[in-house]
């Protein structure tokens, strides 16, 4: 397969891992994380307490890694990119509290949600802060075509939340459909934060919308991992929560591969446990063995693989330097990461 | 007593009424409509079906207004302040629909809230959408200024509505931190509205700062007059609801009073019906008695009007003409209002 080939091309040699990057930004990353911790201050006791529990939760940072990574790739030398990593990553974290109340989640990354803890009333008003406090963050810094490409995004991911519901429980949901959803929620701000990194650098378009294609595809790659992992067995030995996806009747990749390629009987079960939320116990379990009997994990694994060739391959255009290497990896980390 | 005094010197011979700023506005306020409408499009179908109901339940467009008003009264020939009312409005409107999902609330000025139509989830999720979209307005007019203006008044706007959460169910607020909350959800974003009239004019600061002071009176005015119709039985008599309020427990002013100036019995009701939120059949009517014979609702509308005197003495710096007057009655408008 001429697609399988170049991806094997792509991947070749190349050791997945977020250490690099990390590596190369250094104390950058931490004075991300003191940004982030200052900004979401507030003399309202519970804006940090109900923040601070989300921040302090263990993400990745990988967003803000971007911004970071990013600037640096375009020889970036100044501290603009601390503010608008933090910027970044507070979109993001607006969102996920938002997004919690939404699923109702109760936990997140194996820890209670802060709807879980404080209620949903006050999540959804701290996210409106955290939101808030990233368009400060943007408008401190100055630069309008930030706050273009920023707002813009904001907006996009709305749309895609949204979009999000519409196909909730509902299995005639296409593919198209489905990675319009994970463009517009996901691959959207993975998108921006690379892309500014050219605009701060004040590099040539070209190279603005080659981080773009970086981001955008890594951002798929990344979701399209997500939505396999969520029927990981593999996750549950490392203590992660699975079966969330399911739980709430988001109708993911796996799922409408599996259904794609199911008999009668496997489409009722489909049919009943994700669009009449009728789940019994043992579905769960149902459910990953038919994803897995199917080869609809491994399925969406080799189209995210693929993504991540595709955003790999956008940085062609980079001198080939220890900036550029960290970013391929952080992108090869995304598809390969098991957790 | 000097302030009443001072007040009716202030209130003597105006016609409280919104009609001579909306005759000013013209055309423009229509003008806003259009963009508004224009603005809450996307191809995702239930934004604007969602947005539209409540954009077009009647909303007095009193923040819109004070934007384009103050605009004229510095004598602004331009056309931008219609997109900068606008997001003004969008913020307003975001906030509307994360306030009804936080208080649970079925209707807004008689008809369904959308959240009661459509559910919790999109309701919150619009309205990230509508926030960010009002970002996208300012942006693309362009003014750091009012964007650092408008960016500060939302995370204000969301520290309040947190803090109002706070003070929910809690007999023991202050009058301070009743006032606090008043100013920062409702007072900053009027003061914001007309202070940016003055900013694309590109007036003094001291004007600014003068039509700050306006509109930040005017709106806890506002606030203060809205929080005594709600136990204003005059209202149920036009067909709106009252007591919603009550029924969230939150503790405002007409409740404050009474329950000062109250005896045992009666702070006993208070405390079951706010504080244990034990509420009975009759206790709406109870609580209007007890407001009424304590006088909250009229120590409430004098306090309403010591601020919106002050709101029009904020105006003394300007020239005296149809657009000064017209921002007066409208402001008096904002206190005798009994609707």
């Amino acid at each position: 397969m001429a697609l399988g080939a170049g991806v094997d091309r792509v991947y070749a040699g190349l050791k997945p891992s977020l250490d690099p990057l990390s590596q190369l930004l250094g104390s950058e990353l931490d004075r991300v994380n003191q940004l982030i911790v200052e900004r979401m201050q507030s003399p309202v006791e519970l804006i940090p307490q109900l923040a601070g529990h989300l921040v302090a939760s263990g993400g990745k940072r990988l967003r803000p890694m971007l911004t970071l990574g990013c600037a640096r790739l375009c020889g970036y030398s100044g501290s603009r990119h601390i503010a608008l990593a933090a910027a970044v990553e507070f979109i993001h974290t607006a969102t996920l509290l938002h997004d919690d109340v939404v699923d109702a989640s109760d936990l997140r990354r194996g820890r209670d949600t802060a709807n879980a803890v404080w209620g949903n009333k006050p999540a959804i008003l701290v996210g409106d802060f955290l939101f808030s406090r990233s368009f400060e963050l943007m408008v401190a810094d100055g630069s309008l075509r930030i706050l273009e490409i920023l707002s813009r995004t904001s907006s996009v991911i709305a749309e895609g939340e949204v979009l999000q519901l519409m196909t909730q429980n509902d299995l005639q949901t296409t593919e198209d459909s489905y990675l319009e959803v994970v463009q517009a929620k996901t691959a959207e701000l993975f998108a921006a934060a690379s892309r500014i990194g050219a605009v701060m650098a004040e590099r040539p378009r070209e190279e603005e919308e080659a981080l773009d294609r970086f981001g955008r595809n890594l951002g798929i790659a990344f979701q399209l991992v997500d939505d396999m992992l969520d029927f990981s067995a593999r996750q549950t030995e490392l203590g992660k929560c699975i079966g969330d996806d399911f739980r709430d009747g988001k109708v993911t990749l796996p799922i409408l591969v599996a259904y794609g390629r199911g008999d009668q009987e496997e489409r009722a079960f489909w049919r009943r446990a994700l669009e009449e939320m009728d789940q019994r116990a043992g579905d769960l379990e149902q459910a990953i063995e038919l994803v897995e009997r199917h080869g609809a994990l491994a399925e969406t694994l080799s189209r995210a693989r693929a993504y991540g060739a595709t955003a790999i391959d956008a940085l062609a255009i980079f001198h080939d330097g220890i900036e550029r290497r960290a970013l391929i990896e952080a992108a090869a980390f995304a598809t390969e990461r098991r957790s």
